[in-house]
């Protein structure tokens, strides 16, 4: 690993902030990310992290939305989300990881938003329609979760992201995002901030390890980024397949069958997936040879994440320092912001 | 006018802030403050400035909930209510003027705040279903609009104030207040807030000189702090009495009579308008000789006001540099609150 002072070297320093364009992603810190997160958006962020002006958000701030009486959830996991960022390969000289928390121009601008968005369209916005029933709350909802698009704009927007990558369900949020947008830039009579597209993975959600349509950890489907050699072994050997292929002459089937979505995700060689899926279909292809290529290839991939991840973890300061290095600079791209928009605006200014 | 430096020293040169309670109050940037504020607020306020650490929150930002469409308005008027403050006798050497919109701290409390009360606890609260049935707003009602008791219980709480000055209506606002506090304090382990309790004006609301309930400028029932004698003088002659009490020997109502109202609230003689009060009753009292009797009050009340109001108006960079002096005292204040809550929260911290 290298610790030296170009890690730390900003985004700025190589190429104006005009030159390319701006993504806002982010997680919220509720746990240490997994295989999904790895397959529906850390790989992409990656390889983003070149062409791209990349701010990755420790949303703490967001996470309470829901979270407040675990706060101790959030504080622990800030540190983990960060740990998990590093292993993946984002690197801190391309990307700015910043702490959500710290950046107090991300709720003024929330704050500033929240005139302009009713509580009708607040309500009317499909994705917190969904999580609000999926999360149970009726009308006890936090207030802080209903206003959580508002806060959202105000990350966008803060950033001059004009890429967020997001999961289909979350696309509700960022048309939100822009309506705000639209009302500030007529209100300021020129375009001060600029609309954002949502960037959806082609691949879609990668399933648990039992079949089920949501990895989470909470769930026990899900590998972690720091998952033990003999944690992947278990976790291939009990992964769900076809439940009616008894005996290896059977045929199987692929569609639903775990390992082979896995080996879609992750299987550099699709020729092979595909040979192996008419294999399996025809009958004659056992799940153990299946899982043992799947293994062997989770192996690989986790390996020199896991190394990183250890890396990294024993420099706690290092990592703290990274954060905090993010984190001012985020606090003046997002100060700037905050500057434009209320001084287009025509609000009073000291 | 005295502008030597002494009167930009800090009230905490002269004690420890915790030597005296503190005080929040302040007003919505929307007009120039007039009469009924006087008698209200402001009257009370210069004689609570020497018992009481007092803050005066110059709210745009709360302006902005209900006025998102005229922020020309709201910034207009920022400066206007600075000079009613100056001009009724607020002396920054003991007061604190500090502009809301300029306090970070402030934004970042009232979004941790909003995930400690339910959207339900906000529509239930009585000020708000009230203004929201008298501003028409519906469901169409702006999110700000609806959070703004979260927004007050931020600055409440960041000023550590433990007297807010407020109208008997706005007293269910507070209880909201404590609510969040006792929530915090809950989740903290310790007393990292403290409750608040609400300071209710001993006289109530001054009419309009039309007689109608409410003073405002957009009624064109108001009497600015700024009136000429002119404007004085007519406004008196037009003031609502009895519209029964036809001839001086008629027997005449003292209740509703806006004359006798302002009296009550203006007149320090106040065996006098007992008198007065008997002598209207019986009849044999004109209209004429007690609308002198309080022109002559109000002229005498008013040109110092005016005059103060003039000088200061005269010198904008001195008052800007007050409000900036007072808004940079708050800055520290609220900040050092924000990290206090954060920290006995347990959010983490870089």
């Amino acid at each position: 690993m290298d610790f030296s002072p170009r890690t730390l070297a900003r985004p700025a320093d190589d190429a104006p902030a005009a030159a390319k364009p701006v993504i806002l992603t982010g997680d919220r810190t509720t746990g240490p990310l997994h295989l999904g997160h790895y397959a529906g958006s850390l790989k992409s962020r990656v390889a983003l992290q070149d062409s791209h002006d990349q701010f990755l958000l420790l949303a703490d701030a967001q996470a309470l939305t829901d979270n407040a009486q675990d706060i101790a959830k959030v504080r622990r996991n800030v540190i983990e989300v960060a740990l998990d960022y590093l292993a993946v390969g984002i690197d801190p000289a391309k990307s700015t990881i910043c702490l959500q928390s710290h950046l107090p121009a991300l709720a003024e601008l929330s704050m500033l938003y929240l005139n302009f968005v009713t509580v009708a369209r607040l309500e009317r916005n499909p994705t917190i329609k969904e999580e609000i029933r999926a999360r149970g709350f009726g009308r006890d909802i936090p207030a802080g979760f209903l206003c959580y698009p508002a806060a959202q704009a105000a990350d966008i927007t803060a950033f001059g992201a004009t890429v967020v990558p997001v999961g289909a369900d979350q696309a509700p949020m960022i048309e939100q995002t822009n309506e705000i947008v639209r009302r500030i830039n007529a209100l300021a009579g020129r375009p001060v901030l600029r609309e954002a597209s949502a960037l959806i993975p082609a691949t879609g959600r990668l399933p648990g390890v039992d079949g089920r349509a949501k990895m989470s950890k909470s769930g026990g489907n899900a590998l972690s980024l720091s998952a033990s050699p003999d944690d992947i072994r278990a976790a291939v050997r009990a992964m769900y397949t076809d439940p009616e292929h008894l005996r290896i002459t059977d045929a199987g089937r692929v569609e639903g069958n775990v390992v082979f979505t896995y080996l879609d995700a992750f299987d550099p060689d699709t020729e092979m997936v595909a040979d192996l899926k008419d294999h399996y279909r025809r009958g004659g292809l056992g799940d153990g040879a299946l899982k043992k290529r799947l293994e062997a290839i989770l192996q690989e991939l986790l390996a020199p994440i896991r190394a990183r991840r250890a890396d990294f973890a024993a420099h706690p300061d290092h990592v703290l320092g990274l954060v905090r290095e993010g984190t001012e600079r985020a606090r003046e791209v997002t100060a700037d912001t905050l500057e434009e928009v209320t001084r287009a605006l025509g609000l009073f200014r000291l």
